[in-house]
Formats: structure tokens, sequence, C-alpha cells
């Protein structure tokens, strides 16, 4: 194997995904400090927080704050998420290594979640694309819902590729696949991957994967089989449903490091870090 | 005990709020089965569905087909939810014998779950009252997180109180107060009726409880001491979080009928037929 093959990219959700699922206010300090700690772990990624309108995510109206008081590593990414022209306009003062955006496979998903429908997400991130082109900053693009919607169900592969083709058009660095309530099996896996294949590259694909199901991890063995080396993963599996506190939610950085590691995979992670800083986030949200 | 504090009045949620949250799309058949065999059991009252917009609940979207397909059995009230004016068009087609309203404690909340700011709801709901009153139809209101909140967290009871007096002066037939996430305790409960006995009788007050943190029986046990009466769950206890398959749902209607009937208060209702109703929906679920 060559050494790109040998290496699994993990981007830490948590400080984003995982606390703006938590209902728990967590102050701005324990952010800092948890995107620290996962900085020091040695992340190559950490998605560090969002600029979305307080009133729709009142766990991160601090992003600012976060980004400006967290000490930046050499070779690790901040990346930030927006949703719209304006949220890239706080971001930006931010000074991210990447930016995010997102739309959603399913319909009724993107209305709930987003208060937009899939062609509207597309009116709105089209600028933040052109922006960040013209200030040489890469551009993550999630597509939620990729396996199914909490709201219609199973949501059919096809449906995916007509949004990655449309996506491949605006210039993303990476297209990021959420397996928004974590049902997928290794065999939804497999469904998707044959027919996202002959769009994009597996390699440059993002597998994001909830352990809601308690398949998280059996999902990634099966994409790494498949050539997929680029997982989001969070610090503690922070990230369950904020309506069902304690449920599982994004697959555990830990885990993943710690199955990659014994495949003969390289992180790049100090995974005993790396639960150290999932101990401390847990202790605020749990004090 | 007089006879009226030996009863409890359960409705069943199970049909609206159940299957709202539920991904896997249910046949009308299978429904309208649901309420004809609730109505069977003697269920005094059956939130039976809701007309709200497809594209919000696609679940819901066969609600004209449910209530004009469902036989009425005399005793029971078949109950809608509505949103607002336009939802109430729709439903006044189908002759309910109630019609729902909703609102929510949380900021957070009402925008996310319904779109609108709280003093929005209430715009919405107004004329529906108005019209309401002149139809002669009682109108329930849904007061939605009142112990707390997915996003925001702890919701402070003087909240909830403040929503019930302007609710009061609009006239409706009762007041039902949702722990939406199940994170209330028996103390919650203790806290939430103390600061609303003021303003509105206990005996006219229904509580909607979720069983996902475990503690929903211990908190209508609680609220009976206190004097409430009136109580929503689910056949089966439908209704866990869409994130979440499989997380616990509504307070589940059989397991409050063996409480209630246990403790020596009456429900009507034939515990063993709500049973085979719950079978009945989860072989559908899981099929």
């Amino acid at each position: 194997m060559s050494d790109a093959a040998d290496r699994v990219w993990i981007t830490d959700v948590g400080p984003r995904d995982g606390l703006q699922n938590e209902s728990t206010p967590v102050p701005t300090a324990a952010k800092i400090n948890l995107v620290d700690a996962l900085s020091a772990a040695g992340l190559p990624d950490i998605e560090a927080t969002a600029f979305v309108r307080a009133s729709w995510v009142p766990q991160l109206a601090d992003a600012s704050e976060v980004m400006h008081g967290i000490t930046r590593r050499q070779g690790t990414l901040y990346t930030v998420l927006v949703p719209n022209e304006r949220g890239l306009d706080r971001a930006m003062e931010a000074n991210p290594d990447k930016v995010a955006v997102f739309t959603a496979a399913s319909e009724t998903f993107a209305q709930r979640n987003t208060n937009a429908s899939i062609d509207e997400t597309f009116d709105r991130f089209a600028p933040v694309f052109e922006r960040c082109s013209a200030a040489g900053l890469p551009v993550r693009a999630y597509v939620s819902t990729a396996i199914a919607c909490p709201y219609e169900g199973a949501v059919a592969p096809g449906a995916v590729v007509r949004l990655i083709e449309r996506l491949v058009d605006l210039g993303p660095c990476e297209i990021d696949l959420g397996d928004t309530i974590g049902a997928a099996g290794p065999e939804d896996i497999d469904a998707l991957l044959d027919a996202v294949g002959g769009t994009v590259e597996l390699s440059e694909l993002v597998l994001h994967l909830h352990d809601t199901g308690g398949r998280a991890l059996a999902c990634a063995q099966r994409a790494i089989e498949r050539g997929v080396r680029r997982f989001d993963a969070a610090c503690g599996g922070l990230g369950g449903c904020p309506f069902a506190p304690g449920a599982p939610g994004n697959l555990s950085t830990s885990s993943l490091v710690r199955h990659c590691e014994a495949t003969g995979l390289h992180t790049g992670i100090d995974v005993d870090a790396v639960d150290t800083a999932a101990r401390a986030i847990r202790s605020v949200l749990n004090s």
C-alpha cells in the first residue's frame, strides 16, 4: 500500500456537530479547551464551531469568541460551518482554514433543519463558494440524510448522486455524506458507494457516521475496505439526538482511531489525548 | 373521593404524536385500524391526526383519509391538531370533536419546530380559537417544552405560567403541558404544578409526558397525587425521537392505565385491547 492508502484523515466535529446537539449550555472556555485539547492530540482537522443564527442554535452563539480564543496548532485545519453569506461574513473575521456548507438529500429534512428547500440551500451557498474561491479558502460540502431521513425514511442513493453532481460543479474540496440519524449498516454503505463511485473519487469523499444504531464502526470499516479514507468523528461520541439525551451520537473519534491503528492504518492522532479531552467535555456536560 | 376524583382521563396521542415521529411510512389503512382499535378499547379521547403541511410532516399527509375512514364510537372524542387557519379549513371538513393548537415555552423550539416565534404561534391560532368558538368546537392548547428544551436546556416554570395566562384569555377547553423530551423527574412536576396552580385548576390541566428518561410514570404518579387527572399517552409508547429510532417515546397508554387501576383510579379503558392495538401498529412499523 502507498502512504496515502495507509492514512486515514479524521475531522473531529465534536465542538460543532457534537455540542450543537447538547442542550446543556457549555461555557465558552470549555469549548476553547476542547478545541485546544483536540489540536494537542494531533487531529488534522477540527470543525470548531458554526456561524449560524443564535436563535437557531443557541449553543454556538459564541462562535467568534471560540475562534479567537483557541491556540492554533501547525498542521491542524480549523473548519467552521456557515449556512449562507451572512454566516460567512462573520466567519471570515475569525480566519478559518476551511469553510463547510450543507444541504440534505431529503426535502423534508432540508425544510425542517435549514428552513429551506434543497434548491434554496444551493442558492444560499453558491455565493459562499464564489467568495471562498476568491479568498483561496477550501469549502467542504455536507449532504445530510444521505442514508435515511427521520421524516421520510430511506433515501435513495440516486438522490445523493444527483446532489453530488450539482455540488461538484461548485468546486468543493471534499463532499461529506452524512448518515444523520445513524441508520446505516455496512450493506447501505456499499449501496451508497456503488452509486456515488462514478461521480466522485472515493478517496476524496468524507463519511459522517452516527452511532445511533451501534453500527458506525462497522460502516467505517466497510467504507475503508472500499477505499474511503476520510471520516468525521466526535471526541467522546458527542452529538446524540437533542430529543433523546444520552442517545449515541457521532462515531467516537477514539473508537475510530483505535480501529484504524489496529488494522494497520495511521491517523497521526494520540488516542489517549482524545480520551482525556472526551472526559473533560463530558464532565462539563454532566455537571 | 368523589367520582370525578376517582377518574383519570387519557387521550391517546399515538396516531398523531406517535406516528409523526416514525420515519417508516405507515399505510392509511393501518392508521385507521389503529384509531378504530383505540376506540374499541374505550379511549375517551383520541388525537387521530394533524392537518399540517405534508412537506413538514409527510407521515400525516393522509389526515383527511384517516378521518373519513375511521368508525366513530359514541363516547370517544376525535381530536385533530392544526397549526393555523389553513389547517383548520381542512380539519373542519373532517368534522372533528376537538381541535388542538400548539405553542412552546422555549423560543428556540418554537422556531425549530413550528418555524415561528412564540408570538407568531399566537397570531396563527388566535383565529382558530375564534372560528372554533363560533362552531362550538372545543380547543386544546399545547405548550411544548414545558420542562426543558432540546436546544436551550431547562425551561423556567415562570415562562410556562406567562404562556398559560395568555392562553386562558383565548378560552381553551384544556391546557396541555408537554415534557417534549422526557426530561422531567417528579420534583420537576412539583415545581411546574406549584408555579401554574395559581393560574389554572390542576384538574383541568393535561400533562403530556415522554418516557425518554424512564420517569414518565413516576411523573404521572406525582401529578395524580397533586390532583391532575388528565394525561396524554400513546398506545405502545409510540413517538420516540425521529433522530434516534427505538428511543422511548410517549408515556405508554397501557402502563398508565395499569398504574391507575392498580391505585384505585378508573380510566374506562380495556388495557388488553390497547396492548393488542400496540402490537398491531408495532408490527407495521417493524415490517
